[in-house]
């Protein structure tokens, strides 16, 4: 039975969708211990309101709320008894397996590396998205944590969302991309030539450059990218998603007329393949624990998937086979993991 | 009557499809003077095949071809009589109004920055995009000119784009966006940081930072970002479209069987309104003449557009105005336009 500590106050929906979602997953997933941590005085009524189906969710108390515009290091070393740090450091002191957080991300990072290290070897951590494409799922790393990143930043990403998209999504030997702007091996910056030819190097099942329009056609498993352009990547096509169904709603009516009403089935069938709240949240790779990032905007649902996915990376040895893999590549740096 | 000069090498499909484009654009817009540049023993016979249609299209020998890996100083040093290098030459020496290339940018946008050089205060061209939203046009720039970009570079793009989105888009008073990572101020990397106080200070309608699922709805007319960022946004935009149409059409085949022929009308209507190839070619905006960029794997029709859009430029006063606003703005550099 895991234990998730679950970072009330940080949506921007506030609490109350956060309690929901917790309440959604206890009755889903009753073997789970959940562990709401924020302002009690707020948490408490929430989760009154859904009587004997709140029975069993734990509180705990932190005094102060980061918002979205605290930066990282205010959010640290400022309030240092945040619904995150608090969240967090239960983690770090044994006190749960996992942390899931929809959260300011930049404190969220910050305080996960500061609190719970990293891994051996490992320089940085990087959030890991999962993205369907026509043909199952790929993995993008990096989508913000770091925006930068150095070359064995990215090249660590590779070998340890390797490993992710191994033991959660059972790839056998997950093809590796990098986001490049062009094919050919001399195009991008100096910063993707040199992943390039490092990762070319290595172990990993390299498959070379990838131009944005690759993404969707399910040839990679895992696609390293800069902080940057991966939280633009990730919430263009978020947002591109709902923006086209419209489209498609709007032009079926027109050509259709109410009477073909079977085609509200069709979209809401898509809009579910499509739906990034299924998928839960984003790991949160390199860093010694478990840690779940969502979107600031999640719904219930989104949570409640978060909390499944955190429960499933609690029951494997994923932290211990990144460490290995990062190794095995080659790129792990001298000496102990660090945040320098 | 303006004069533009074809780069037909550089396609990824080969001449045959630039020769394609051209004929259709001559038979559309026979006032417009129309130039293929490349080998003229390949040329010449392809152009032979449409006969009549042909007639009036001139050829302009240029012996060697640029190839996609071809580096940008390869190119233009090493390949002094490529397609490329002749058809900039040709605007440059006031021998055509335009040029139209669909061939490895880096060498397209190398070739004119060197040989038309740049607006005077301007100091790197950058490439702009027309995206359709839900409601417009919004002009994304630069999206692979430049991935080494300064803040005067992408402050300078803004106010280009606003008179491009003015005087081609008709839209009075263009609204800028910068996209970054964050809605807060604060976000992102010092590069965008440090736009942002640019824009916030200048003359320019800048209406702050946006998050990727903003690009959608419309409420930008300029987008402003690094190169690297907005070719895999474009990339992405342009991947995700086919896939969603793809999967839209066979869940509602599914659902409604093939009696409910009539959704294919309405696929396919979206799919010209989301075609890129519409658009034709994207504007290089900074150099001082008018280059017109198209896909390596654009077909005829985008040739088509590109020349019409080319032609739409010649007639305008886009350079001087864009000059005056960089100006206006507080961007332009002391001294004259310069590469360096």
């Amino acid at each position: 039975m895991s234990r998730i500590a679950i970072d009330a106050m940080g949506g921007d929906k506030g609490p109350r969708e956060v309690v929901l979602g917790t309440v959604q997953a206890h009755e889903k997933y009753p073997d789970i211990e959940l562990i709401l941590v924020g302002r009690a005085e707020e948490l408490e009524p929430l989760l009154a309101e859904h009587g004997d189906k709140a029975k069993g969710i734990k509180v705990v108390h932190a005094s102060e709320v980061v918002s979205m515009e605290d930066s990282p290091m205010d959010a640290i070393r400022g309030k240092k008894d945040s619904s995150v740090n608090r969240s967090v450091n239960l983690v770090a002191t044994g006190q749960a397996d996992a942390i899931m957080s929809p959260g300011n991300t930049g404190a969220v990072v910050a305080s996960a590396t500061f609190q719970l290290r990293l891994l051996k070897g490992v320089r940085r951590p990087g959030i890991a998205v999962s993205i369907p494409t026509s043909r199952g799922v790929t993995m993008v790393i990096d989508v913000g944590a770091n925006v930068y990143p150095k070359p064995e930043h990215l090249c660590q990403y590779a070998a340890m969302a390797g490993v992710y998209s191994h033991l959660i999504w059972n790839v056998e030997k997950p093809r590796v991309g990098l986001l490049n702007i062009g094919s050919e091996n001399a195009k991008g910056t100096g910063l993707v030539r040199q992943v390039h030819e490092q990762l070319s190097r290595s172990n990993l099942n390299f498959v070379g450059n990838l131009e944005g329009y690759d993404l969707w056609d399910g040839n990679y498993d895992v696609i390293v990218c800069e902080g940057f352009v991966g939280n633009v990547l990730l919430k263009v096509s978020e947002g591109l998603w709902p923006a086209l169904l419209k489209q498609v709603s709007k032009s079926l009516k027109k050509h259709m007329g109410e009477s073909a009403g079977e085609w509200t089935k069709a979209i809401s069938e898509l809009l579910t393949r499509y739906d990034y709240a299924e998928y839960g949240g984003a790991p949160l790779l390199g860093v010694n624990g478990i840690c779940i990032i969502c979107h600031g905007s999640s719904e219930a649902k989104a949570f409640m998937n978060a909390i499944r996915l955190a429960n499933d990376c609690v029951g494997m040895a994923l932290n211990k086979c990144m460490q290995e893999a990062v190794h095995a590549a080659g790129f792990d740096q001298a000496g102990e993991g660090s945040t320098a």
